[in-house]
Formats: structure tokens, C-alpha cells, sequence
């Protein structure tokens, strides 16, 4: 026969299984604690029609974007979860209560240019907060509590969620002369992290045309150690400004009531998050010790979901986090924890008899009592068959010969410590779950304090 | 601002926010289940070279393919979890530890003609046991104690796992001197549920030269109420036939072991599952109200899984649920248990003061302890706040004015009794919690016994 070489696409993750064990645990943390803010799981197809997902057209992702024709239909596969999110809304708007609160996990898909750490296939896992008409600030301050819970609870330690207001932003370039130049100006500040603040008033006066004097304001001020304070300075000459200062420092106010430490946020007035969509808060996130991988959870709060498919004004915040490239990035930096049990199998069962059927009636009880049980009955040599449990590191393995059947016993074997007793299969269970539970005990991310 | 009229796809099933949460806690119970009998989590993309995902070729499936370009590549979607598993296991064979245990619940993609409970885009459901040259029999006794474990959790009561061998089948063909007209006879077979015996008898005699008596035979003993006497009555004739026997039996001798009532099997030789793929037992799973509907999942033992990818021999055996059109049906046949709590949130906080902080704080300490939270804090009148609770069905409401903050205490309203208790936070976890335990028992499918 001739044969077809196997092999999965470049920029598309597909993980062996203990790590995929891993994925699945980060993803059932994230959906616990999406679930505990009183967000609802969506499901949107990853197919959509061209013409419904680009209704806002173009840009770097156009080209990105996976799109073929079926029959006379021509579609497209989501790049993001924002943008299904905007139909979602639009069409059932009629049937939804708002604001309305969701999550969504799942896949998009973009064609990149391959590269290590790049994917063209990968997760994002998004939250977003929609009012009808309106929705009021204490939604933004709430963001920055699901972010440090969701990375705490993931085991993250090291992180700091930074926060700007795009209204601070947008007034303070008014408030300077530089509306004209606003788009320059905020794509240049962008680079601040990158070619630093001389490089920077380098561009502003020579490219933008910034007075050096403004230009030297404007850094100062964005690199001040007490933004509020100086922000406040600022205050009573321009009207979005004076909101934006408001709302950033109603943010900040709550912070502490939604259980945020102060040394996990901090305000960065260098924050830009793009050029049009976002009008309130944005977000970043960022691991102390690995700056160069760039914001890890972001977003924002924009005026408008759904204007392409809709009158209707949808207000929103929301947050996305890469999955894909934050697991790639984790497993990368050895923050994976590798002590988690990621065995497929809590028990595996052993039958030494011909007659299976007491093997099969102690895996049966097992199962009953939640223990994840493997029943082993290929005819392999003795040492092949618990070299099975130890390969996949499943922890214990069950004996059962004649004498433990006679006896209603079962020989348990503890595989880390070698300790093997023969008990009553309640014992057995009680033991067992005991060792999972020290077993599971911890997170999936380990970082140091 | 010209705008698109947002729809979704035909063929594409969207669920609004009560059904998705009901679709995902059977996911969830399918996980759950599947895990006890210690099969790992698998995810592949849903993207795959096309070369590699029509290695097979051909048939029916290779029409409703979506396939394109993307760059130079050529690309498929997945029409079902097995090819990307064949793909899988050869391609990473030498790091995976035999028997091998997935399963893997997912998106599959089949443009079939858009109709009323058919889906281009649907979740399969699917575990799969694949052994390295060799796979004990039990592994098949042990598939039929899965789909009950799983049908039971998920509430169902009244189905039936029907159970049959293709060496059987085919070895009572050889018997019979049917082996050249035998894929026609299975197809003829096939029928018999549609069509009844006396058709089936007309179309075998004079479509495919079946002598009349021969037809009779079979006819006779694939209808008979005692399969496994029937067939020990043709022992000893043709060696496939008498291994196909020995399977069946092994297989029926261990359900008992395995947990599963008597009235919830039967064997049913009529069962053939397609005319190519598999070699042993094979499965279906029928709902005994709705014979209409067809299986609901089914599956089988095969020899090769992977020989279009590699020389190495992979048995296996598996069954799928596809799982969205189950839902469908679910929901048309008003299944769906629709009192169990489908709301995002158990708990909605109603500030009643200015400073939101007493109130944010309170939230932070419900989620603490695990309960689902929403703060409320739109700018509406109070009718309209304690509608919104009540539209998305969350049972609890707390109201916390200056009163409840000087005394340390809240007001928690029960909207289903309409009783409003002030007490101590502890005081109103412990009642919401035991309250939720209450209103989350039982399954996500009601049936009648």
C-alpha cells in the first residue's frame, strides 16, 4: 500500500498527552473562574460568512484570514472571538438580558507567517461585559480583579496588570496641541518600551512635528513614578480629560475592595492598546520576569460592539488572553508544574487469574467511588505490564490473584514510595484517594515568590 | 454607516445562553465519565494538509469536505475525529505507551445539505483504545459498560446497546455460500428495520441470486430472540465463524461484571456498522422512544487503525456520540432538564449606597467562597434590578444598604420563595450554598423510568 507520510501543520499546536493534561487543567481553571464573576459560556462556529465577519473590513488581519468558498458561499474562520461575539449580540439581542456577561474559549484561526512561539491555530479565552445603552465604570475596575485571580489561581505570581484610560490619553494630547498629530504621537509613545525615551522625543520633534518643550512635557509626564498625582496637576482645562482622570481614579478606588495588592497593578500612562476601538480603561498584563513576551492578558473598555450589524449601542469591556501562545510560552520558560498528576489513569488493575470477572467487578467498584481506573488484561510479561503504570505514572496498581479474591482483599501498590498492602477495597479506596489528593494538591503554573 | 444584517450560518447550531450552559454540563459529564475508565484528553487541530487527511480517499465523505488553499498549501477541516487520531497516534507513535486511551470531544466539519437536524459543524464525541499489534478482547466487553455509564449519567433511562460481530457476520456469509454477493447481502440487511423481512427476502432472492431457502435461513436466525443458542447450534462449520462466537460470548459473559442491567443490551445480529472498517464486535445504541432517530452512538473493533499512515499494526476499537445533534433531538423531544440552574450567576449584589466599596467587598467574599457573584451596578430603577435577577433565573439577591453595613450583616432575598433573610455573611453562604446543592441535583436529560 503506498503510504502517506503523517504530519500536523507548522503553527498548529497539538500536544502529547501529559501536556495537553496540563492545557485542559489552565482551561478548567479559567472557565471556574470566569464562572465565580457570573460569566456565561458561549459557543460560537468557527465558520461564519465573509461577508458578516468582515463587515469591518480590512486591516493587517484581512489577510490573515482563512477564506474559501463552499457552493456559492464564501466564508471565512474567526480570527478572533471579538468579532463573533458582536454578531452574537446583534442578532439575539432581543432574547438577551443585559449587561450581558460572557466567556468564550476556543480556537481562531490566522495565517501568520510561521514562526517559533506563533500560531495559526490557537485558543483565546475572552470575557467581556456588554450594556445596553450604557454600563457603568465599576465594570472596569472589575477587570483587573478577574485578571489577578484568574493568573493566581492559575499559580501565576510574578505578573502586573497595567492600567490607562484612553480618555487621559486622548485629553492630554488636546490639552498639549498635538490633536492633529494624535495617531502619530500615540504610535510613537508605543515604542517607549522598545527605543526608549530619547529616541522617542527624537521622532515626536523631527517626524511629528512636536514642539521639543511639548514633547519633553508629554515624556515627563508619562514616565512620572506618581501618574494620579500628576494627572491631577493637569486637571480643569480640558473636558475628556477631566473624565478620563475621573474614571481612572474611580478604577483605582475599588481596587483594593476586589481583593487587587497593590503590588500586582499599577497605573502606565504609556498604555495605548491601538488606535480606535477602545475609549475607557485598557489593560495589559505583564510577567515581571519575562518582559519580553509582551502583555499576556489585554483589553478594554470601547463604546461600540456591534456597530457594523447594528443601531443599537453596545458599550463594553472586555479581556482576552492568548492561550496557545501563553501555554507555549509557560512550557517554554520550565513554569509548567510537572509534579500534577497527568496520568490518564488513577488505579490500574492487574487481574492474575484467567477468570476476569472479580477484576472487572473491583474496577467497577472503583470507578463507582470516582477513582479513574484502568483495567489491564493485555498478555504481556509481569514487568511490562507495571512498566505500563510507571511509563504513564499512574500511581497505584491493584494485584488481584486467587488468595485476594478468596479473601474480598486487593495487594494496592503505592508505585513513588514501593508500599504495598493488601486491604478491603474500602481501605484501598480511602488510601487511594488520600494519595490524590496530596497528588493534585497545587497549581498548574509554578513561579517563585 | 452602511451596515451588514448579522446572521449565522445554516447548518451552524448557536445556542442561546440557558442551552449552551445545558450542552456544556453534558460535555462536562461526558469528561468526566470518560476519565473514569481512564482515557486521556486529546486535542487535535481542526485543520489538516489535505494530502494527509484524505490518505483513506474517496467515498461518500470526500464531497461535503471543505477544502482550500491558504498560500500554496492545501488544506481539509476535519470530517470526523478518527482520521486525526490515525494521524496522531502514527506520527507519535514512538512517544506514546500502548494501549493507548484517547478521548477527544470536538468540532467535525461536513458540508452536507443544510436540513432540519443536520449540522455542517457538530461536536463528535469520541474515545478510542489502541493497541500496539495486539488488543485483548476484554477492551470490547468493557466499550458497551462505557456507553451505559455515560447514557446514565447523562439522565437517559430508557436505551438499549445493541451488540453484534462482524465475524459472525461474516463467517455465516462463508456458511451460507454467500462470500461473493456478501457486501450486497449486508447492504440487503441493512434494511430490515426500514423495510421489514418479507422485503428483504425479495430483494436478496431476486437482486442478488440468494437462493430462496438460504434467505430463509438467514433471515430466520438474524430475527431470533436467541442469538447466542442460535448461533451455538452453526458451531464448528467455519473457523470465523466459531472465533466471531467466541467473541460475542466473551464479550456478553463480562457486561454483567462490568455493571450493565440486562435490559439495557441485547445482541442483535442484524447490526453490520458499514461494510469495510470493522473486523470484531460492533455497537449501537438505540433510544427506545425514538427508534426514529437512529444511534445515538455507535462504533466497533478494527484491525488497522493507521495503515494508511504507517506499516505498524494499530487494533483499536471506539464509538463516537455525535453530540450536537443529539442535543438537537434532546431538545425537540423536550428531554432537556430545564429546572436544573442555567444561570451565570447564584448571587446578585444590589448595592443600595454611594460608595460601592461594602459592596464590592462582600462580592470578593462570596467568590471566596465559591459562589458565582454578579455585582449590579446600572443606574436603574429597583423593579428593574431585581427583574434582571429574575430574567436570567440567578436564585439569590442581596441588597445591601446602610443599614446591613453598619450591623455587619445582608439582606438575601430567595427569588423562588420570595423569603428575605438579614444575616450574617457566613449566615448567607451556608443558606445559599445548601439552596444551590438542592436546585443542582440531577442530571442534565429527564426520563421517564
Amino acid at each position: 500500500m503506498d503510504r502517506i507520510k503523517p504530519r500536523t501543520l507548522s503553527g498548529f499546536m497539538e500536544l502529547l498527552p501529559q501536556r495537553q493534561v496540563q492545557f485542559d487543567r489552565m482551561v478548567e481553571i479559567l472557565r471556574k473562574t470566569y464562572a465565580l464573576y457570573g460569566f456565561t459560556p458561549l459557543d460560537t462556529p468557527a465558520i461564519e460568512a465573509s461577508e458578516v465577519l468582515l463587515a469591518k473590513g480590512g486591516g493587517e488581519t484581512e489577510k490573515q484570514i482563512y477564506r474559501f468558498t463552499k457552493g456559492d458561499t464564501d466564508l471565512s474562520l474567526r480570527f478572533d472571538l471579538t468579532v463573533p461575539l458582536a454578531k452574537y449580540v446583534a442578532l439575539h439581542s432581543g432574547e438577551l438580558t443585559f449587561p450581558f456577561r460572557r466567556f468564550q474559549i476556543g480556537k481562531v484561526y490566522r495565517g501568520e507567517r510561521a514562526q517559533r512561539g506563533r500560531f495559526r491555530e490557537f485558543y483565546q479565552a475572552d470575557i467581556d461585559v456588554i450594556g445596553d445603552g450604557s454600563l457603568d465604570i465599576v465594570n472596569e475596575a472589575e477587570i483587573p480583579s478577574i485578571i489577578y485571580q484568574t493568573f493566581t489561581a492559575l499559580g501565576l505570581k510574578r505578573f502586573q496588570i497595567r492600567l490607562n484610560n484612553r480618555k487621559v490619553l486622548n485629553g492630554l494630547f488636546a490639552l498639549l496641541g498635538l490633536e492633529a498629530q494624535s495617531a502619530d504621537v500615540m504610535r510613537t509613545i508605543d515604542k517607549l518600551e522598545k527605543i526608549g525615551p530619547e529616541k522617542v522625543k527624537e521622532l515626536l520633534v523631527n517626524d511629528f512635528a512636536v514642539p521639543a518643550e511639548t514633547a519633553g512635557q508629554l515624556l515627563e509626564l508619562l514616565s512620572t513614578d506618581q501618574p494620579m498625582e500628576a494627572l491631577a496637576a493637569l486637571k480643569g482645562k480640558n473636558e475628556l480629560f477631566d473624565r478620563g482622570v475621573e474614571e481612572l481614579s474611580t478604577v483605582v478606588q475599588y481596587l483594593s475592595a476586589f481583593g487587587v495588592p497593590e503590588d500586582h497593578y499599577k497605573v502606565d500612562l504609556t498604555i495605548a492598546r491601538g488606535l480606535d476601538y477602545y475609549t475607557g480603561t485598557v489593560y495589559e498584563t505583564a510577567m515581571l520576569d519575562h518582559p519580553e513576551i509582551g502583555s499576556i492578558c489585554s483589553g478594554g473598555r470601547y463604546d461600540n460592539l456591534a456597530e457594523y450589524y447594528t443601531n443599537k449601542q453596545l458599550p463594553g469591556v472586555g479581556i482576552s488572553i492568548g492561550l496557545t501562545r501563553l501555554f507555549f510560552v509557560l512550557e517554554d520558560q520550565k513554569y509548567l508544574n510537572d509534579d500534577l498528576l497527568t496520568a490518564p489513569a488513577d488505579v490500574l488493575v492487574l487481574p492474575m487469574t484467567e477468570d476476569l470477572s472479580p477484576a472487572i467487578t473491583l474496577a467497577t467498584r472503583f470507578r463507582a467511588a470516582g477513582l479513574r481506573t484502568q483495567l489491564y488484561t493485555e498478555r504481556k510479561k509481569f514487568k511490562q505490564k507495571i512498566g505500563y503504570a510507571d511509563k504513564l505514572g499512574i500511581p497505584y496498581v491493584v494485584f488481584l490473584g486467587e488468595d485476594e479474591i478468596q479473601a474480598g482483599l486487593a495487594a494496592v501498590k503505592d508505585l513513588s514510595t514501593g508500599e504495598q498492602l493488601t486491604q478491603s477495597v474500602d481501605e484501598a479506596i480511602a488510601r487511594i484517594r488520600s494519595g490524590l489528593a496530596a497528588r493534585n494538591a497545587g497549581a498548574p503554573i509554578r513561579d517563585r515568590d
